[in-house]
């Protein structure tokens, strides 16, 4: 059971608390020979660093990645990936608020009941800091994927719903504004709606659409492997994810099937794409695309009841520098673990045939 | 990779194409000591197989599982239980018109591309037939969680939703209509809604709900292998599932952060529970509930338009016995699925403390 | 944890009992293309089965082998190869004076300890009846790398050694004799001394040397999945098994590095071949070599003291139809495992480089 | 595939080359609520490091290990152990002989073939640097099976061959020399036979002896995962390994059954233990010893005939800092092997029954 480690053949494996010496991670797996841009994996990072707008949290850490194997002038080798992270900014007195008692709707009470005790320090290996060592690993995915292309922007925040189809897109836009919505008229309006709702000290969720163009033909196992299962389980393994649709989604319910089959082109392309560009758990080759819910941050800036390790009711006050919507730093864990699917099945895929 | 292995400490391994000698599989890992009642596993089969009513598929297959190994004496030994459901009313001639075009929104194409050629027959690997050796082995993990409350039904098909919570549901009545809606009014609607689908030679979409219950303090792992994760992609792998959402799901990204906690009583045990029974990936104790979105068969009764293997159009009149909406008789493969899952981490919790 | 699964890529999972309904397996990663000679299969198995020669077993299993899924149109589809070998010729009343008793240097005590009770017939899954279902795994491995040449034969039955180097020997002559010692005069010597073993009543240990050549550079990792670490568990895993060496082996110990070491000809090969063709892991070209220690079988027809389950002395008999000595059935089942772990290895290479 | 990790449950992936930043590891799977001495830890390391005594490589690496995550207030929380040993003391000049040729019986040469290029700094990834990560690893699985007595010791160096039986050992010798075998006299002779060996520029294989004590009974899977399997994989998968045996080994194969048989007592241990500890792949409670057989280091001090990339001829010089023998140094190695092996199955024997 690997519980640490996602993928089979393109393998990351993550370590660190979110108030410990470092977090970090192994990619094992990457084929030798890709020359890699290092700073491009930090850029990835710096998407996803607090404080990088108004509108996440203030905390301050730099995230600065240090690759500490694999890499011999400028080229992966083929040999695992070491990188950590050290943690810089940890105000762990912050949390003594919660070290006896449990947040709700946090994993504070399930860790004590599994493990015996918890590293109650900012939510210890519960916290979405972990997900910065994905993004490491999706980076240096993305290099391997070099020819496909990956996008992943925000499409709702609370009811602000953009109602445009992906391919009306521009991606080069999705970073132009903090909320990582391409369409400025709607990123201005989540914009101003999670400033409100930060003022109020209180969180909303939101919807991530994830985009992978020029996928070639035949990815994905037929039966437990089928490429949406994995990519599903990638999704929803992000913290704070409520759930994952591709193609037609749960709207694909409401259709009939002579209206939800894709007709063929006679390249082999279809002329519609309720698949999403898998089919049979195989890609076809069209774009995938698919969407993933967030539910709002789980702590909020109030006053709020709950119980203390004993069961006794306690009166706590959030406090800390927390996100009032998660989404916008969400997009490049999102195309991180996107990417990080797709590398593993690359390689698998190498494998079909004789 | 385990591309038709599902679970890690409980683990089933299935083979078998739809209109091959057999399906079956291997259950790895299942604990010894366990009293199976076969029977009970026989019944299960017997509600996902064809033929069972006006509403699904007429084919004549009567499914009858042979235990093959792992049982002696009426108990589980620990080693493997090899099982075997044998192919008995194949009509493979009813495949000769695809033998050469592919259908659209199938796998035939991809299948091609991926290995070169394909077993057309009745779909080969990629028929739902598979699902069957999945019910056998969830029928195996049921009982072995005999003290977990585990239930499916459908909650939409088409546009007709069923708008009861499922605490308002009698589950006992699940299996007294076709549709295996509980809620009587809604499922004669479906049902009657179903018959003028399979009129039209067209299909149509659907909803099933799973719920969990009495599961116990502490399944899940922290990181990538989050319970809702697995479920997610153990759902998502059943044949022409396009979404999953868990707890609050979907709806929970409109929500405050601020009403979408669970706030604690005094045991543990929460007041509401938009977490679905899952917080940071581990059980709470609560009820686990999901939704698992069914796009509508791809295979209609109707005339279409498509491409042979060189691409040149092709006009085809779908024929053959198919169901018309899938979801009725995937209701036992969802809670196969959930078994699974849940027998899966049951068995690594054993190894999380000292 | 995939106790009765072997392999990453090409894998292969077992089933069944010495007196169950049937044993058999799953081979799952198995590429599609390759066009099976299913005689060579089950030829394969011949050369396993009981009641070939006087020096072995007398039971008559006729081991035939049922595909049963993944083959179409006389090729593997790259879908799982389901198969069973039904069992025919049980005598399970022979083994109810073990019901209740440990016999010596079984898996009868540990089985007990472990599960909380047996399968006591024939040994249950710890019989090397199991084995079967791996010469049938091997026999498609072997097809699949048909560049590379497998071969295993008898070096050593009790004190009676092969001296020639396996260079010397013609391998088309293993089969020529029921001992499948290559040479014919040490054959002959082994095979009087087997069957005065078996007038004994006794049975005696042996070594088997197997052999790879043609086999392709690079075929390996470095780590902890070195190949001949894959390898030493592979024949480690084989019933009976005390000991694997590979290239210079136990006897390397005694030489100096200046000695041991293999000097570069021009091409990459080796002048010497100490290294047996892997180095660091890693595959290099030259023949792989190596043995394997088989201890005397437990079974032996005299009479002994063991305890029953309430650890009473009791004295029995031993009966039944048993191997005087291992060494001549199990070659196949050494090579089955060696073309197991290659097929293996040979798939998972290519994914190395970008 | 995982290439750089070990274990199933109880699990470590190790990253890092000789030259590069860091070599280290991830522990993934450790039980929650292990109060660890990481003082002992670093003690197993020192045991490992160069330049210890006058017999091992000069190299001065102070090979301290930091950890990074997964321990709080002195306990292992149950979520990943990442730890680092940074290197400090490359002298990477002086390997620039070796850069564009080949040294005999090293990884060179398959490394350039398989991945295309490499890392030449000392080795790289084939270094026997990375072990230090595994007696980091396997220092903690020691202290989570407190109740087991894990010991090995150097018993054979070239032809000097430690004749008792480990019974008659004290362990609490085995660091009291610089060889790290047990019988004073014995050391003394293989101290100075590799002093010998050392001026003579030239290198001497050896044997190291493990033993594990008090072991529970049940501890190993029936087939391909049988204890001694995954024992061996262990051993084989340590630099310059060339075979392993457990129990009675290679010399079992020369006695009959009656003679090797191990006759039980009332209390279910054995008379003699000829088993090692393991039947049928299963403990059963008596102590576990096996060989371990070690190659000559390749790099010897000498001129050595060669090839270059171009497979043009080259003489080279050995030079560096290098062991005459490996033995003394690897001994922490096979206890760490050994403790991780016992560990994995010490988790999974949770999950055997109801």
């Amino acid at each position: 059971m690997a519980a640490n480690t996602f993928g089979e053949l393109f393998r990351v494996t993550t370590f660190g608390e979110s108030h410990g010496k470092a977090i970090g991670g192994i990619i094992d797996g990457c084929p030798a020979g890709i020359e890699l841009d290092l700073d491009k994996v930090q850029e990835e990072l710096n998407r996803r660093k607090p404080g990088q707008s108004a509108i996440v949290t203030q905390r301050k850490e730099p995230d600065t990645v240090e690759f500490q194997s694999g890499l011999f002038e400028g080229k992966t080798t083929g040999t695992p990936i070491g990188f950590a992270i050290y943690n810089t900014n940890q105000k762990s007195k912050d949390y003594s608020h919660i070290k006896d008692s449990y947040r709700p709707s946090h994993a504070d009470y399930v860790y004590d009941k599994k493990y015996g005790f918890r590293d109650y320090r900012g939510g210890g290996r519960s916290s979405a800091r972990e997900t910065a060592s994905r993004v490491v690993a999706g980076g240096i995915a993305k290099q391997m994927l070099s020819d496909i292309k990956i996008n992943a922007f925000v499409s709702q925040v609370g009811d602000i719903v953009l109602h445009k189809h992906y391919s009306e897109l521009d991606f080069s836009k999705i970073d132009s504004n903090p909320v990582r919505c391409p369409d400025a008229e709607t990123a201005q309006a989540m914009e101003e709606y999670i400033k409100s709702i930060k003022k109020q000290g209180d969180t909303i969720g939101g919807v991530i659409t994830g985009v992978a163009q020029n996928v070639p033909v035949g990815l994905g196992e037929p039966v437990f492997d089928k490429l949406h299962a994995k990519l599903g389980a990638a999704m929803l393994s992000i913290n704070a994810v409520k759930g994952f649709e591709y193609g037609s989604g749960f709207a694909g319910v409401r259709m009939k099937g002579s209206e939800h089959n894709d007709a063929f082109n006679s390249d082999g392309t279809t002329k519609s794409n309720r698949s999403g560009g898998i089919q049979g758990g195989i890609t076809n080759g069209m774009d995938i695309y698919f969407n993933v819910a967030f539910k709002p941050v789980a702590t909020v800036l109030q006053s709020y009841e709950t119980i203390d390790k004993e069961g006794n009711p306690v009166t706590t006050q959030g406090k800390g520098r927390h996100d009032p919507c998660v989404v916008p730093r969400a997009v490049p864990i999102v195309e991180a673990m996107l990417a990080l699917v797709l590398a593993d099945y690359t390689l698998l895929a190498r494998t079909n045939k004789l």
